[in-house]
């Protein structure tokens, strides 16, 4: 799946790349077509509620003496996911997208969002209480400093944000008069009461040292070692997926993301403190869960006061930390990046080998998905819905599913150009002759996380079609056949990838790949092979490769694999070492779709002799009718 | 000409990207070789002289009442080049290279320096006195540290220090016990006495409006009106480009950068004041320079005490302005890049005018030069300085030439792998047959700066000399016909041109490209063509194209051409505009040397085309015998 893009690097996207302002009347038509996907998807929508909910939060915001409230769309962990105690955001405004968050003034009221989420926003909360602005053009403080023009007091609960993003908006704000105030308790919290959900128990289980590859003893004493290094006491992690990687542990506490929801302080000595609710704690992870003390996470405000009053030096990540807890530690906060974002990335043979089978088992899936897209499309039958339950269903059917690593994108004709489409009984199309199919899917085994992209065609396409189809094709082998040293950042290897399409006056406004996990997290740092990537790209990385073409209106083709970075090794006749990639996803790309002539010799030599891997590898694990179909889907180009 | 690296991209390049550790034996007979050249060219360098003017700067240094000086190789305008008044490394130590420093504690010294002079420093220095560092492993304060354990100050004359490089001192200082301490005179210059040359006082020019495009009156203004809006009082101005270009004059005061040494002074309102020397301004420059108020140099520090007595926002870059006058200005000082840098390096029509004319007359020098070459060279009677000298004379001959825009490189066989290679009549070397010869030279005209390398063969070049020069001619085209949106930085172009290479497992240790100034400095920011090429690259912007491969005590091969970055626009069949290069340099490259069956058919029809342009721009231009080898030299590759 496309990682959303945010910050400064987003774009519209909302048609796909297409600049579209929301409110023109012809796009107003589109909208309402629209609006069921997200109002059926997302039930709890309703407009309606939100101007007594602001109301009632008003009265709370005069009580305690603040102009404005932050309302972020977060939890204490910065993740994608959020649990319904988290969804702040959707139950005051009705807004139930992925990205964005609010601002109430005492007069007036914003919802934040970027291209993607406009129109969605438009139709989700009331416009007579919330101005929609588009958080690219991001001036939060802008905004507040023409609503209240003397200045004023902005609200925000210190547990939702991270230091750096209050040091901004801190910064931002002064010049205008604009103080931030942190509160003692949420408003939202307090104006929703008792029907607020409660915080998540998904159980946690162990992830097996077979599938972890290192002990969790081992990954802290690495930790220590490091602390010790740096002369630093101790360690203050916040972000659940590397609690989860520390401790070979895996959550149920938000959706597609295994993770689990905790806070955890690894001192340079000693035995490292778990702040988790109890209640997810079954016997077998009682019992790995020794190496820890397990303490309720109401206890780490006085720990972190201990620490400081102590005079500790404490390791912590102000860009992913909340700010309560920088600030509680005082001078004892060394700041610095969370130390195992790094070591979480770069995935060990165990890992990798757990990938590896994973992906098999995927593309077994993927093989018969695919196989049965063929027959049965054709008969006019199937629908956007049917054929994503069918992808989930085969996926079902391994009984190594945990669960699905997003919401499936399945986009048939114009749907497959809206990037982040997501399909609703209100939306759903039939699937017909002439058109492209496009399916972003993803799966959680618990031997690793899958995330493939695959467009194919119902019927005859087009010659636009096959010519953007082998564009995104040569873009796809540009990633795949990279060779590079140690040092190449992922803002380098995206020129490779956007090079054909930039040659052709033409580009797709989404990253060229994103970090993924190991039965974890399926968007992960630090990697990333887009504008913005600034990490090193580094031995066993896994990677998307997954560049785009999006005709709004139209169609939409993607075309995703997972890599993983290889070790550097010698190239004949070259004195350097390079590092490469090896593709872990085995389904075939469908050849009606090439236009041969478009490709170099390398070019069809890689499609053919990926194919023939997928063939020989896959081709095994499915029954005789399905491999008879991956025989003529991977014969050799031309 | 390549630009010197620095910071953590430097790798050793003394041998062309082989790591060569200058201290064993094998290397140690090769220094010697290659001594002789840096001791003709650069004669002052006599390390017996290091120690007494050591031992008497130690002397000042404890009156001074300080435990270690900084020595660094810069003036106060941070530029590439310095008068000789700023020559104090090269005077206290013999080392003449162009970057280093050298730290002298009252118990021992080192030379820091990077990859490129380590050679060249272990010869020029006396090594009782000077320990020889490599300054990317540049741990400064680590080294200082280890001899002064218990903690120092260190003293630095803050004229020529950056307050962003001092800044960085003091932070890993700290933790060390070491402080920093500015000193009110500068030791080196107090033991050099009247033996230091006088500062330079070089003739400002007038670059006239016809070459310069824009009045410097209306350039004033635009940046006093950006003061404005960014409500800034006044800026501070230290870089001698920035002021040449601002005021449309050009100076004598350095080698091969046609700049003036000077402060500026620009209100938000008024007449700006222009610090400099009244010996440099003649009765034209007078006339001209009525736009500005001038003041002497040694006015400028009680200046920037008025402006912060008189609590003013005065803009000043930490990253270029020294320590000094960002201290003196204290309160007053608004931290913010040099203004004129980003409007310097986006060229105007007229400016781009000017820097076509200048190249078309290059490439006739070109022509008539390389056909020279072609009939001398197999004679056996040239050498690397009678090539270099041909060059320059016919640059000469044209009565344009102002001076060349840096030392030529002249380099057959082994030395064209020498990166940096400077001949020297020790180092000069007979061009024989089967050999390469490069030569990477450039001018400066006062309608634009040139820079520009071919690499040629005498006789017959064999099978890897062709497959190397080809391999570096496809990344010349992959660079020369790139198509980018807005926004793109040279990070990500650099990739363009290293995907061959690395596919080889090959790499050449320099960046593809560096910004060009418009009779001005040959190595101009913020564009860059290189893994640190953050800066966006716009239209306008002149850069240099110049991959190259480098085989050790063989070869090397070099292929240059200046670029500009084109304005965006629409691409057939495409949707979005992209912008692109047009290419400046007109001179053939040599198609002996071109392996055809490598080359795609696009990147053949690169190659003819260009040939085509040089010939029917350059044919007119040049003599009937020039003409007749021209038309072989650009004839159509098979």
């Amino acid at each position: 799946m496309a990682k959303p893009p945010n910050g400064k690097e987003v774009v519209l996207l909302t048609l796909a790349g297409h600049r579209v302002p929301y409110k023109t009347s012809e796009t107003r038509k589109l909208a309402r077509k629209l609006t069921a996907m997200f109002q059926t998807f997302d039930a709890i929508a309703d407009p309606a509620l939100g101007p007594p909910r602001v109301k009632a939060l008003r009265a709370a915001m005069a009580k305690a003496a603040i102009d404005c409230v932050l309302v972020p769309r977060a939890d204490a962990h910065q993740g994608e996911y959020v649990p319904p105690s988290d969804e702040r955001l959707q139950w005051l405004t009705g807004f139930s997208g992925s990205a964005g968050f609010a601002v109430v003034a005492n007069k007036g009221a914003a919802l934040f969002t970027d291209g993607r989420y406009t129109l969605q926003a438009g139709l989700q909360v009331d416009p007579g209480t919330f101005e929609i602005i588009d958080s690219v053009s991001n001036d939060t403080m802008g905004w507040i400093a023409r609503k209240r023009p003397g200045g004023g007091t902005i609200g925000f609960d210190p547990w939702l944000h991270t230091a750096d993003a209050i040091a901004a908006l801190v910064k931002a704000g002064k010049p205008k008069g604009l103080t931030l105030k942190p509160l003692t308790r949420n408003l939202v919290d307090f104006v929703w009461g008792k029907a607020r959900p409660t915080p998540p128990t998904g159980a946690v289980s162990v992830q097996p040292l077979i599938l972890a590859g290192v002990a969790a003893e081992t990954k802290i004493a690495d930790l220590q070692r490091t602390l010790k290094v740096e002369a630093q006491d101790a360690c203050l992690l916040t972000l659940p997926d590397s609690i989860s990687w520390l401790l070979n542990i895996r959550g149920a506490d938000v959706a597609h993301n295994p993770v689990v929801l905790a806070f955890m302080l690894v001192p340079a000595a000693g035995k490292p403190e778990l702040f988790i609710d109890r209640a997810k704690i079954g016997p077998d992870a009682k019992n790995h869960l020794k190496l820890v003390e397990i303490k309720p996470p109401d206890e780490l405000l006085t720990r972190l006061t201990k620490l400081k009053s102590e005079k500790k030096r404490v390791r912590i990540d102000p860009a992913t930390a909340p700010e309560l807890c920088v600030r509680r530690l005082g001078q004892a906060a060394v700041h610095g990046a969370d130390p195992c974002i790094l070591p979480k990335a770069c995935k060990n043979a165990a890992e990798l080998k757990g990938a590896r089978t994973a992906h098999v088992r995927d593309g077994a899936v993927l093989v018969r998905y695919l196989a049965w897209f063929d027959r049965e499309a054709p008969t006019g039958r199937l629908d956007e819905i049917t054929a994503a339950s069918k992808l989930e269903a085969l996926r079902a059917e391994t009984q190594h599913l945990k669960e699905i690593s997003f919401p499936t994108i399945s986009g048939a004709g114009p749907n497959g150009a809206i990037v982040h489409y997501r399909v609703s009984t209100e939306s759903n199309r039939k699937l017909g002759p002439g058109e492209l199919f496009l399916v972003d899917s993803g799966a959680q085994y618990q031997d690793g996380t899958t995330d493939v992209t695959r467009t194919v065609v119902i019927g005859k396409p087009t010659r636009e079609m096959c010519e953007r189809f082998t564009l995104v094709l040569k873009a796809h082998i540009a990633i795949a056949t990279a060779r590079f040293p140690k040092g190449t950042r992922g803002v380098q290897l995206d020129m490779l990838a956007r090079q054909p399409f930039w040659q052709a006056g033409m580009d797709y406004d989404h990253g060229t790949g994103h970090g993924v996990g190991s039965y974890l997290s399926v968007h992960e740092g630090p990697q990333s092979i887009s504008k913005r990537g600034m990490a090193n790209l580094e031995p066993g990385m896994i990677v998307s490769n997954e560049p785009g073409f999006y005709k709004a209106g139209a169609f939409g083709i993607r075309l995703e694999n997972l890599e993983v970075v290889t070790e550097p090794s010698k190239i004949n006749g070259g004195d350097r070492e390079m590092m490469g990639f090896e593709t872990l996803t085995l389904a075939p790309f469908d050849r009606r779709l090439v236009a041969i002539a478009m490709l170099t010799d390398a070019e069809r030599a890689w499609l053919d002799a990926y194919h023939a891997r997928v063939l020989k590898i896959i081709g095994p694990e499915v029954g005789p009718d399905d491999r008879t179909w991956l025989k003529v889907a991977t014969a050799p180009i031309a």
